[in-house]
């Protein structure tokens, strides 16, 4: 099964799937500031665009370029921002 | 805008968005076979999974694995199947 899913009044759009290793979304933000939170551990991968990211317990937000990637542990929140569509894969690991 | 599209009954869905250097779409591939046209250019990139690929004038499906991609001429048609729902960035260029 392919889910969907939409937040932000449709700002940022998901679809998760099933893997061996456990769940994912690839997904889109739209430019925009937004705040998540986690209930599991997860690992985002920047697919094409830009965003930047406050990570839990930073006080600075750092840029991460397509290719790159961060983690964000369980139970946390974190903030993204960025001024272009940006795809995302996220791993629930 | 984000758009979703779905296609073959809904194994396989896509969002769509737009870069600086043309449009994307970011999807899931479903387990099977699917054979798909292109209108434009399209530059597919495996993010999640794998699948095998017969491209336009091949005789031979080849394997695609996390991390790879292959390029599709405008106007042709390719045939895809995987055994494992498979992540994919797709640019159209």
């Amino acid at each position: 099964m392919i889910t969907e899913n939409q937040y932000f009044d449709g700002n940022v759009k998901s679809l998760g799937y099933t893997t061996a290793e456990g769940k994912s979304t690839v997904g889109i933000i739209n430019p925009g500031e937004y705040e998540f939170g986690t209930a599991d551990k997860e690992i985002m991968y920047i697919v094409e665009g830009e965003l930047s990211a406050l990570l839990p317990e930073q006080t600075d937000w750092k840029i991460f370029k397509a290719g790159s990637q961060f983690e964000v542990p369980a139970n946390a929140s974190f903030k993204v921002k960025t001024d272009v569509q940006t795809a995302y894969l996220c791993q629930y690991r």
